[in-house]
């Protein structure tokens, strides 16, 4: 490695003695992001964004596969709109940003740039659905939403995010309870499968639930610093945003009936997610099913720099066809300031091809994880390519879920918790009685709360608060 | 045909006597788009949304072969940076949506819900632009911008709309003015080629110019009321918004120079004028490279119900692997009905399967154009299929052209312009001196505005205002 290239290096911070430092040094330098001069709000670069296009392209698939249609709802929502349902209003109103004049005029009623659309999507469904017939309507949207935040963090915690937002109605309490578990089980597969992170799966606790949700389920995911984020909801909206706007339905027995409704998301927070669970002191690491550039092809020009270049392009062109290829001619940078801004830029596999290779129908293999290198054959290089990457899927995962593990204990008393907690974070598995007011104990002594409830798993032990024989099981942690 | 499907048809206003209400109609009862509690803001529905979403995948797909990049940038801009380049801000600040609160906090600053994003993104690119390395900057954005519109209409004006906008930054003059002429061919083959809507390309004059550009490039169209409508526009910004930002690099002659920027966008309008150009008595027609649905097959159950559903099933699965299909095998409705619905949403190809085509091996296969019949073999019915959806699309085009070119005549005298705009409208196309006092003169005296200037011909005879020889051909029009 060259000098120059240490330097380059050299200007992160450690992942592990500054990680929040490193964190905002990697989005900015592998420019996934930048602050821009609105105060909260953060600007996606081409790079950060061709990481939101991956999942939106993946998820889209698969929400169309599942019977779901995208549609486009106003960015506005008048404020007495907002106000019908109370649980709603109350969640989301502080963190509203106003419109109040439409050019030099003052509007007569205020508008709430969305903090998230079901009050402007419901009132449209009360006109739609007349019919039993007209039901299922499984529809989203991909936009942007608006909550003003206090303290941001590029991609963690912007005042205005993208996500898509899913709304659906629904004749029964099962079938909606169904779509929210569908709907779970596509986040998952996003998130363990493509993303390599791996999740808890399961329900939130009521006081973590969304603003007007009956039930929320959610999925929590561990961050190198060992505190949990929220990595998908998908809520259980019962009866109530139906009864706010009046969308009913005539049914088979010809009783007009409330429908059941969802919603669920998934923003550019996945992002900040997958930054912090792959990076290293190096800079971005991205599993390959992600990644923008899957493979980057260095020539090391040497003194027969048209034939390693021809052989560069060659192979650019072959890999191009079954992989993501970058082919970085660029003559202005040495090769070796090229292998440290890919490792920056968390290209999963590092092609370098010069003279000798040439010569010998060869190429060298790099791997982002570990820096394993291969000389390998030109020949059949497609394959050697394609399981190469899935080699590296499969490290990025197995390795998150070595961390997750090693970081999830259980605990049968509040010391326990409190002093996991204080030590070394991750989650702690416990049981619970389901109280709110032994969750806020739990909360005020350890500053842990409870992420999520698994779906299936059967009550274990006692409550840590009141210790009565708990009614669920929960995995506490300090979260994001 | 059934009087059930009779009296669903009659529902809509004529095309031809009552333009403007039959539009409309066609909106909602196409379910294309809906109104919104917001006052100027449509919803668009998910049919709707699908030619979005054609249209998207269109021009992704060219963008990104041409070299541009997505990214994303703020929904809000500060007011003191809209005000930076005088021309623009004295253009959008009239109808700008003006947010002073966040949560229940005054802004210091008010910030403008984008109208359009020059003055959030080039900030960013003073920030990102050092050296001629750097260049060019080919980025776009998908969203949507908001013009507090007074009067509105579903897709061709509304107070929020859909597009995308991008965004380049030249190192010369040449390179940004090519850059704007590269669109606009991309734009013109979006309209000719898959949308069948044949335009006129060139320039517009000086008042009708992007405020803050130095010239404006334009595709125009003649709707069947035979007013002009803008399809989508090219800007050459100049060095204004590098001026206004301080958007500099270090050319190679070690000179600090501004850069050249452009913008460019098309928008859901194109939507809007999609169904007015192709649309007739009997609903929406949709040229089949951009229809959601392509072929829709309507089993005629008979006596012989499962047979035919079988054989429908069949075709849909074989038809699928070639086109966009839809199998519409509701039981609560009567193929008659179906027709009629499928007609009204403009799916291209309707193929109708029953009994006795079952036994032979065949199926009808129905035109939405012109209602053509034929009866066609089973075998092989994925060609004929593929060659009447390619007859439609020439069909909906050679229409469309047939009607421009049907409209489009010369003036030699404003008497003749005056006489054309009130009797036939359409184009006229004459001489101009490029003077704006000759623009204004015109424009009060026979409502036309001058809509293009072809980029390559030469000028014609004299300005019909003053009379002195034409520095232009340019193209009058009444216009949306």
């Amino acid at each position: 490695m060259s000098t120059e290239g240490q330097a380059f290096v050299k200007e992160i911070p450690s992942k592990s003695e500054q990680f929040s430092d490193w964190y905002t040094a990697v989005v900015l330098k592998a420019e996934l992001a930048d602050y821009s001069p609105v105060r909260g709000c953060m600007v996606i670069r081409p790079y950060g964004y061709a990481l939101w296009e991956g999942i939106q392209r993946w998820l889209d698939e698969r929400f169309k596969a599942t019977g779901h249609v995208n549609a486009y709802f106003p960015l506005f929502v008048p404020e007495s709109f907002l106000k019908k349902e109370a649980e709603h209003v109350e969640g989301f109103a502080p963190q509203v940003a106003w419109v109040t004049h439409g050019g030099d005029e003052e509007l007569a009623e205020r508008l709430a740039v969305r903090p998230t659309s079901e009050a402007i999507i419901l009132p449209m469904y009360a006109k739609w659905i007349q019919s039993y017939r007209d039901l299922p309507v499984l529809l989203l949207q991909w936009n942007s939403v608006v909550r003003w935040e206090k303290s941001t963090r590029l991609f963690q915690r912007t005042s205005e995010f993208l996500w898509h937002e899913g709304h659906t109605a629904h004749a029964t309490l099962e079938e909606a309870d169904q779509e929210c578990l569908v709907i779970l089980e596509i986040y998952r597969q996003l998130l363990e499968d493509v993303l390599a992170i791996p999740v808890l799966v399961g329900r939130k606790s009521p006081t973590e639930k969304f603003a007007g949700a009956d039930w929320t389920y959610t999925l929590e995911a561990l961050m190198p610093d060992r505190q949990a984020l929220q990595a998908g909801t998908s809520h259980f909206l019962g009866q109530n945003f139906a009864k706010a706007f009046g969308v009913k339905f005539l049914d088979r027995d010809n009783a007009e009936k409330f429908v059941w409704s969802t919603s669920w998301a998934v923003s550019t927070r996945l992002i900040g997610s997958l930054i912090m669970a792959h990076g290293d002191d190096r800079g971005l690491g991205l599993p390959p099913r992600i990644a923008p550039i899957q493979v980057v092809i260095v020539p090391i020009l040497g003194k027969d720099g048209e034939r390693v270049l021809a052989a560069a392009r060659e192979l650019a062109d072959r890999l191009g066809k079954v992989a993501r290829v970058k082919l970085d001619d660029r003559d202005e940078y040495t090769p070796g300031w090229k292998f440290n801004e890919w490792e920056m830029r968390g290209a999963p596999l590092r092609l370098e091809i010069g003279p000798r290779d040439v010569a010998s129908g060869a190429a060298v293999l790099v791997k982002r994880t570990d820096g394993g290198k291969a000389t390998v054959a030109q020949d059949g290089i497609e394959q050697t390519v394609l399981a190469a990457l899935e080699e590296v899927q499969k490290e990025y995962f197995g390795r998150a879920k070595a961390f997750l593990e090693a970081h999830t204990v259980s605990a049968e008393t509040i010391e326990q918790l409190a002093e996991a907690m204080r030590d070394r974070r991750g989650f702690v598995r416990t049981g619970w009685c389901q109280e709110q007011a032994c969750e806020d104990a739990i909360r005020e002594r350890t500053g842990a709360s409870p992420r999520v409830t698994p779906l299936n798993d059967a009550p274990e032990g006692a409550c840590l608060a009141c210790g009565k024989p708990s009614t669920a099981t929960v995995y506490y942690a300090r979260a994001y």
